[in-house]
Formats: structure tokens, sequence, C-alpha cells
């Protein structure tokens, strides 16, 4: 399982991927799900990937491989829009599922899940979620964040706290949170994270970040957001219908 | 959809679910999911519903037309242990599917899924999870909650907080935030949210509690759950490797 979230924000993106790969019972491998793609000054994109190993490698390797091809189909580096290019990776996911898709289905499920940030030169700082149908959503400012993979357990922490006006700190924060909530929930997403933060008009990927097992700021974050959910669950208001502290002596 | 939650402590049970049902597309309404089976001073258990609605109520209705009729298979209240109170509701399951579920399938998800909680003179007090295949699991006090419908959303509040040594109330407070959080993400989850607290050995059914739209515990709880949450957030530390405060201003 993979957990990918996407974060919009005004004064940019933050990105980010679990590493945890289970291709095959016994290759539980670290992967990376992150995959820039960049000409500092022109453009800047990242691809996070979801779903089927195979279908998703497949997809970034033929979208490598087609970079700066003069004339070659889906060359990222000559869409002049990001809706382009999320057309283009769109384009290259039905390309691989065709190839692949009907050979694999009888053993699991083919299909994959993109999340797509960058910026191009004129235009504005964009984020899509690309479907396994390869059609795409785009986030807004009201709705500034994106998910993909196994994105149920870190949504209310979201839900909670980001807005198209958070910073990108606050950004990067709430996705580390977002991230320590499902890696609590569900074991096959795991550490490392990577992460990717944007300020929009940079046009270069100055802040990558690779977020490992004993990191000192998340294990801080962990620690210090368990403690003060704690703290928080036993300040609220106790309700007034249930039988009051006898419970522990019922038994 | 739906959501129940199932809460095992030392001091007794709390079991909730919500009310939202849309069984065909022009349906919307609002379904009881939480059944109750009681012979005061004897045994009380109550059964949460979450599936497919005809399956739900066609297992919950033989069961009710059952009870109590001396010889009839599948009489709760002939069980002498929530055992096998717990055997019998999977066999109703399977033999309701038996039923119909080939006539279903075309049109949809036969299955059902149901927690169910209770306790029976001289056993302690005991919680189910029952599967759509008719068997099931029992909560410990290592795993003390079960979830069945939508439950991810609503999970890492539970895991952070709940424990067996929770009190009632606390187990109380802990699955309205649980649903909270819920309904939140998923509309089709909604009030009110049908609650059963249970003070392990009284053997009656005397806190079933209805908690609707407006209810000022539950107002209360959310605005100082959303509050404290965002103050929490707040205070914990920024990353030291995002763009300071510069963020805002890049645009």
């Amino acid at each position: 399982m993979t957990y990918c979230v996407g974060i919009l924000t005004a004064g940019g993106l933050v990105v980010a991927a679990d590493s945890r790969s289970n291709a095959g019972l016994d290759h539980i491998a670290t992967v990376r799900k992150l995959a820039p793609f960049e000409r500092p000054g022109e453009r800047v994109m990242a691809l996070l990937s979801a779903g089927n190993l195979a279908t998703t490698q497949a997809v970034v390797t033929l979208l490598n491989q087609r970079l700066g091809n003069l004339g070659a189909p889906h060359d990222l580096f000559a869409a002049t829009t990001m809706f382009d290019a999320a057309r283009m990776i769109g384009a290259v996911l039905r390309e691989v599922i065709q190839h692949d898709g009907e050979h694999v289905q009888p053993h699991g499920d083919p299909s994959a899940t993109f999340l797509f940030a960058g910026q191009l030169k004129g235009e504005r700082h964009r984020l899509f979620l690309i479907y396994p149908a390869g059609n795409f959503i785009e986030a807004t400012p009201e709705t500034p964040f994106l998910q993909a993979g196994e994105t149920k357990y870190g949504k209310p922490i979201l839900d909670r706290v980001i807005s198209y006006d958070s910073s990108l700190a606050e950004a990067a924060k709430c996705a580390l949170l977002s991230f320590d909530a499902t890696m609590r929930s569900n074991l096959s997403v795991a550490l490392p994270i990577d992460m990717w933060c944007y300020r929009a008009g940079s046009l270069c990927a100055e802040l990558r970040i690779d977020i490992r097992e004993g990191d000192p700021y998340l294990v801080a974050l962990r620690e210090q957001f368990g403690a003060g959910m704690l703290d928080l669950f036993n300040r609220l208001p106790a309700p007034a219908w249930t039988p009051a502290e006898d419970a522990a002596a019922a038994e």
C-alpha cells in the first residue's frame, strides 16, 4: 500500500509519498514513489505514484525516456501548461494499461493513481490527481489538498487544519501528521517519507526532504502531537449521561 | 454507508451506530441500525448492522421472530453464552445470503457485517465483529474496540485514546469524536447516532442515548475538540527545513 498527499497553498506546494512496496510476497522493499522532472528556471514538476508498482514504474520510465526528445510524444519538457503535462501522463498510463492490463488482471489489479504537482514558467503552480482511467482533477483554493492510495486515516487532520492560506511550514507539518496517522493504522505504509516543498515562483526543486526512522523532527512531532491529543481529550467535558465514575468498580 | 463502533472496557461496553441509509437512489432515509435483545436481569445484547439494508433487516427480523419460541433455531434468548449467540447470528446471516444472495448480486453487494455486544448472566460482558461470511472475532483487553462499515476516518482517535482501562465516559466521548471525524469526511454517515452504554454486571439496557443534530453535548464536544486541535497544531514546532515565513509572499 502507498500513501501520497499533495497540498496546494497560496505560497506553493507540499507533496509527500511513503516508500513501502510489497510487490510480491517476498519483495517487501523500499521504493521511491516521487519522481521529479525539472528544468530549473523553466519548469519543475513531481509525479507521485500509488498502485501497481510495475505500472507506475513503466509510466515514470516512459516519461523519462521521452523527456526532451524533440518530437517524441508525451514529452513533459515540451508541455506548455501543467494541464497538458497531466494529459500526457494520463495518456502514458493508458498506454501502459493497454499494453499490460489484461495480462496482469488474472494476478491482481494493474491500475495506478498519481498526484502531479509543479509549475511551468508563465503559469501558476498547480496540483492534480490523475485517476486510473487517465483523466484527472485539479486542486483549487476551496479544495487545497488531494490524496492517493491509503487516504482515509490521514484525511481528518488535513480536513481540520489545511487551507489555501496555510503556510508551507504548516502544510509540511500537517502532511507529516497525516502520514503519522496513516502509518499508525496501516503497517503497509512506512518510512522513509519522500517530501518536496515548493515555493511558488521559484521554479527550482530546492527543498526535497527524506524523512527516515528516527528523524528528530518527526520524532518530536509524533511525541508532542500524541501527548497533546491525550491532554486535549482529557480536558474535553465528559457526557452527563454516562455512569459517572463507577465504571471501573462495576466489574 | 454506515459507521458502527464498539468499545470493550473493564467497566462495560459502549456501542454506537449512525442512522443514515441510502438504500436505493431516492430513499435516503433514517434507519435504526442498533437492535436490542433484552431480558433484564438475565441477558442484554445489542446487534449493530452495516451493509446491505435488506440483508441486515432480514437478519434482525428473523432473530426477533425466533426470540423466545421454545425449540426454534437461533433463539438468542436460548443461547447460553455470547459466543453461541454470535454463532446464531452468523447462521441467520448465512441463511439470508443463501436465500437472497445470488438474486441481489447483479444489482449490488448483498453482504453485511455486524457488531454484537452484551452480557449473559454468569458470563463476562463481550463484544464481537461478525463478518459477511458468518464467522467472527472477539474484542480483547489488547484489542478493545471493533468497527464496521466506514471505519477508517474514525480509527486514529480510537487508536490514540482507547484502552481496556478507559472509563465508560471516556469510551462514550471517544466514540462520539470518532463519529465526528467520520461524518466530516463521509457525508453518507449521518446523525442521529444511536448509542448504548452498558455497565458490566448491570444486565439491563439503562443507557440508550439518541444523539441528534444540535445535541448540546455533541455541539460542545465538536467545538472544543476542533478548537483544541487547531491550538495543538499551532503549538507544534515548525519544520526547520521549510522556507520560514516567506511562503505567503512568494506568489
